[in-house]
């Protein structure tokens, strides 16, 4: 009896760009992008991934990549894989498939990250109209920990996750996302509100050919023009699970993912070394690229079974998960609130987006104190194990938003002595993270109240 | 040296109303209301409260008194609490008061509890589109357990914690809300995306001098007219802290509060021996009477030395906190995500509150495949110990919230089964919650895929 | 429907002796000691108890209290409490008990507790050649929290259980115990070896009419002699549960007690604020009066269904319980490690009792070297949610023990530090436990290689 | 600025003998095994090792292997490592090593292990008297997770840790060693009462020149029969650290070892992909090759800043250690317990080793009514994450220890149930482990009340 390792499915060469992989990478979503590898229910089996970036984002002691980066091209990634039962019978529209991950991790020789702020005009994060400059820090890994040369006076185990996994939607299903997507950018105006506190742009991504890469479909092919001009960006989680960015995706989880199509087409990408909730600077975990070993089931027509749809047709659905026993474990929490009231005091009904926004800036400024510039702290609530509540939704007109911080990633102790009040910064943390200048004419939010 | 249990410094009694108590109860946030006790830094001492509706509520086997509670008259809160230091100095603006919660629990000989949803036009809640009628919950409290006969089937224990904890405003500071969710009821227009989702009214809760409960200053007094029409309604946290609903401010955990008033005036109320993030059916979490056993210190000039200000004033902040060492434990979690689209199938722009919303509705109709009515299900997920968390807050156009429920609080085992597909509801949940009528005219929200 | 809390069963008044008390308590074990209370299996009731030594020990800043004590009169025990079934039939033997503690702590108004090392001639400990003294520490609670005036620069929840639960054994049983202790006294020869080791005296603890005090059947009553004679004392855990001195039988645990008489006949005793694995220095739980709320299930049979005997009757069986889901959380623990070594440097053939000696006694010296004296660990080593585990039982000759230490229960840093090396105490931790002085003739046991 | 992986600083080859590695592995503990690698202060390397047996037991379908092992071979460890300083100077006598564990797992490519218990004349078992025959499961690896085809029904994430880590222990510390073993050896006699319940031999594993490798000194070079008979047996953990069988040296954990000898020599073996407290079989741990990253800092000077011997010279000393944050999370635990009576109902004196083995043997008899064979629950038992407490230890005349198992390993749910009353095994679970006859004479441990 031979033991086995995982069977590795799709594998992919670092050195090569990501379209010149030998089992070619996808980074939009569309039913006709053709399974690169097959797998039988109960297999366990290994799927590497490049970073998000395909390797745009280099080492080398500059942002000036995070700045100019192409975001049309991402994410890259791995797939999608065929799933068939024990009589190799394929997953069907209905099923629910259940992936467990067994494992995950950086790739061996890759052991390294980053996390990065965008341009406010190319991408932008949660915070941009604060932080409008790219920014960008490395994350070197000593096994389960991670610690940055450009923030200082942290280390933490990392929440490993994969950013991305999901299913190849239908074609039905594609033409919801396409629709409600196209409406929403159009009609920007009646979300109004947000918009004013949320600066992110665009409002929601839509097709396009420009770096659209499509698997086994090359460019020039007779449909590729059809379908890149069909095909999902891959930046916001959907129906197929896709971008969920769920931090707690990690070692032993269980996802059940809606199946759309015939063999499920199960893709993923955008391997995270750690993330915090919210992964708020949008470049926000530790990118890298990594390895996934998986486990499937088929679980027939389990998406009558389990799911209800919620929405106008029965493919607006949601994926369910299990959270697995590996989590690092912390017991101490410093944790800040936030309410529905906006920067200029303006009041927002019942908003948990306006509500975390200003639990996480307030999370910055008190860490500012503790001797961190203010964008070390973006970039590591972005990506350190910080966990984003939703703590009260219905006390009108405020929406109670917290932002949860393990103490014991700091090399000081951060809470508020009642004994003895020191006075300005503990230490200074130098250096600082990566910085570009920000080259746009769109006003920086300035806090009236701060001093810096 | 003889040893001494907590000093008790607020003392209710049960079988009296909340405005025939010794020590005057109030209703509303305001600077002139008095303070009924005073407390030194380090002392440990008791303080003792009604439920939130002041005994509104019975255990009569009717959800009546929910239908037609007068919600002008909540919260009733204990205190305000003078605090002085070990000199005797008051605390002082600009001061923070560290308030460390060493324990807190049901009223001896008053150990039960309600979960309820209000009637869609008096007071709603969050799916109140879904669920327009009054319903009600009773739960009995076996030490750290509590059990529904309206809810059967479940038996959780207790992340006790109070609903509302706070020091009191300035003047400055009361106008600050007063105007900000005045100019928010009266332009409702700009929050209209939102509005269309969360149906829950008023916007805001405005002053008014019906129903109000001013402490020490009785109805009829000189001042009593102008500050029952300045005082703040006590249904919002705020910056003093207030309502916030925060589940994790449990035993052992730390609540540093801004001090805006000369005293700090600590006020608390809205004990809940258990409740879910979000406390999504407003009255959502289990109400009931209790007591706190508090320790306070003064960090003098605080509020300078930690916390800055997020908005136009100084004024502009929120209390930060550390969470305590006696949660209940849970290892295995079953998890519900949701996406900013919502039930229409319209697509939001990074809004964690439609996202969430979306959650919900997902838990919902899966635990109802399990036997429970839809009902149970809406009033276990806002008093039990499950999580809301903002998974993803800048993949436009989709924000990411989920919805993470402790598999150990059922009797059953809910979590998908990969081997066998079972149909149709496990196990009818039986009886029901209590229920009333709707006898409004709006619309109620279904969702066009499900049946029931 | 009226809401009730638990239905008291057993009373007790801290004014009056433990001989004194109406339910009269009783502190032996014998079949013939009568039930002062029932209760219905489902049913939720509440026990009170006195302190192990029923007031014998003060808060009056001496030890001498402890050095003179009488042990032949502990453990004062509540009960013993009948149980019936739902139609009212009595448990029976053979039957298993499921008790699930559903909530207890202090008395309201008695919130303090004692932990102390006795004589070495009366009494002793687990280190007493090395700590031959009598010496007290107080403890007052704040809530989940204790503290000592006498072991400064601690604070811990406390994970509260009752040192003793069980049922009453039949008369076989008692005989069985009765005569495997005897034959311990008398042939104290064959456990020479560890004898030399751990020096703590008797070997065991016979029944003794000295001290007795039998429930229901007063001194002087015709049977009192013989029931006194043949009465088990409670010191030892056994096979009925009894004085197991267990941590973890905290909120929420449940216990499968065996029946050996009919209805049980369960008592309780010996509640403990907070306790480290091994109660090391005997009198080495925060010592306290409390209460317990409880409720019994009857599984019929259960002990064949359930229990092997392990032992040549049927009756040699033990209790088995669940953990509960609210133990004081910690995630960073310092270890130390011992091997069955003795402090002359003997080796011990896989003695875990020789290396958890050595185990304790490493934390004590290094923590001593942190600013606390060697009496003050060994108290809070008794006390504090420390773990002392059997790591490895296989490797001869070598057993190895450890003894885990939370760290959070010390305001300074415990860890050893990679960066620095300090000399010498850290801080000086003034007062000291109260101590007596130890008269006696017998040698102290000096580690050769300790400076103090 | 290169990314970078761990340094290979001990690389293995499994399809090479133990004594044909490049870089020769070590068989025992000498100062004067010399070093085959260096490594700095602070650097980030990795060593692999082989299994334990060097090979020698084989996934074949057969327990031949372990019935005749040699196990005078034991353990093949991978080292001595030199650690110098960041200026180049060695670790000196008198310092501490402090080790922290970044990463570990098995070898890739051969992700399998095996638990085993010896036949009783070779080897043994913490139960050889109950299960006198060899007997193996072999365990494959999912990722985080093991499951054996041997032992159905159980499937559980590893808490991987190295059995053995030790330094080099200096001529001095070797003839202690030597010394106090052989005497154990010669005087069973005073050790009579423990020996009559555990029954594992030899008593102590002194030196011999059978089997012995001793890194770069070969076979027939001048000093290697002097070094062969004075060489420990890496068997038993001593003060050098070496084979403490410590559970919790997992991911993240850091071990703060004594320097012995210049460059502290640090060797490591005996991977575990998962044991329980105790390791109670002896080849108890899922045994298996694998890899450790490490990263270490000298503490000049620690053994006196930090450790106070504990014995006749300052040598007489034991590590210690912190636990790290990744251990795998359980919530519910059903524990057995046991005094110290042993199975012929004999009392022995607060002797911690006889009270686990009843607490073990009182798990395997009610685990074997659930279905599963004895043999598959001794050997479960000996791998899985159980916890073995001494949980009193001065309640004369019985220790009493517990035994901690996560309930969420198997498939059923193995708590007693109140409600209905089964009878006979649940599930037979097949197949059995691998098995050999027991040919030797000794007579097998019956416990007189068990019916198999």
């Amino acid at each position: 009896m031979a033991p086995s390792s995982a069977r590795v499915v799709v594998k992919v060469d670092l050195k090569k760009k990501p379209w010149q992989q030998n089992q070619p990478l996808h980074n939009r979503w569309h039913p006709e992008i053709q399974p690169v590898a097959e797998v039988k229910a109960g297999e366990f089996f290994r799927v590497e991934m490049v970073d998000w970036t395909g390797g745009a984002v280099k080492d080398d002691g500059s942002s000036d990549d995070i700045k100019t980066i192409d975001l049309s091209t991402v994410h890259y990634l791995s797939g999608p894989i065929r799933v068939v039962d024990e009589d190799g019978v394929a997953a069907k529209p209905g099923d629910l498939l259940a992936v467990e991950i067994c494992n995950l991790g950086p790739l061996p020789g890759d052991e390294w990250g980053f996390t990065a702020s965008f341009d406010r005009e190319n991408g932008g994060g949660f915070l941009t109209d604060h932080f409008p400059c790219a920014t960008k820090a490395i994350w070197y890994f000593e096994g389960i920990y991670a610690f940055s040369p450009q923030i200082p006076g942290v280390r933490f185990p990392g929440l490993t996750h994969p950013g991305i996994i999901g299913t190849a939607p239908s074609m039905e299903l594609l033409r919801i996302w396409n629709e409600r997507e196209r409406k929403l950018e159009e009609t920007g105006f009646n979300t109004l509100s947000l918009c004013e506190v949320v600066h992110q742009r665009p409002l929601a991504n839509l097709p396009t050919s420009k770096g659209c890469l499509l698997g086994n479909i090359e460019e020039g092919a007779p449909e590729w023009e059809r379908i890149a001009k069909e095909a999902a960006r891959t930046i916001p989680g959907r129906e197929n699970g896709g971008n969920c960015d769920i931090k707690n995706l990690s070692r032993g989880s269980k996802i059940y993912l809606p199946v759309f199509v015939e063999g499920a087409n199960l893709s993923t990408g955008d391997m995270h070394f750690s993330q915090g909730d919210g992964e708020i600077s949008f470049c926000g975990a530790i990118e890298m690229s990594g390895f996934l070993e998986l486990k499937c089931e088929i679980i027939r027509n389990g998406m009558q079974e389990y799911l209800t749809p919620m929405g106008p047709t029965t493919l607006h659905v949601n994926p369910i998960f299990e959270i697995g026993p590996m989590e690092p474990r912390f017991s101490e929490w410093l944790v800040f609130e936030g309410i529905s009231v906006d920067e200029s005091g303006r009041q927002h009904y019942l908003d948990a987006t306006v509500a975390y926004k200003r639990a996480v800036l307030n999370a910055i400024d008190y860490l500012f104190k503790f001797g961190y510039s203010k964008e070390q702290v973006y970039l590591l609530l972005s990506c350190c194990p910080c966990e984003g509540r939703i703590s009260g939704i219905v006390d009108s007109p405020n929406a109670v938003a917290t932002l949860a911080i393990p103490t014991a990633i700091f090399d000081q102790d951060i809470r508020p002595k009642t004994q003895k009040v020191p006075v300005g910064p503990r230490l200074v943390r130098k250096p600082d993270v990566l910085k570009s200048t920000y080259d746009g004419m769109l006003p920086i939010t300035k806090n009236p109240s701060s001093s810096s």
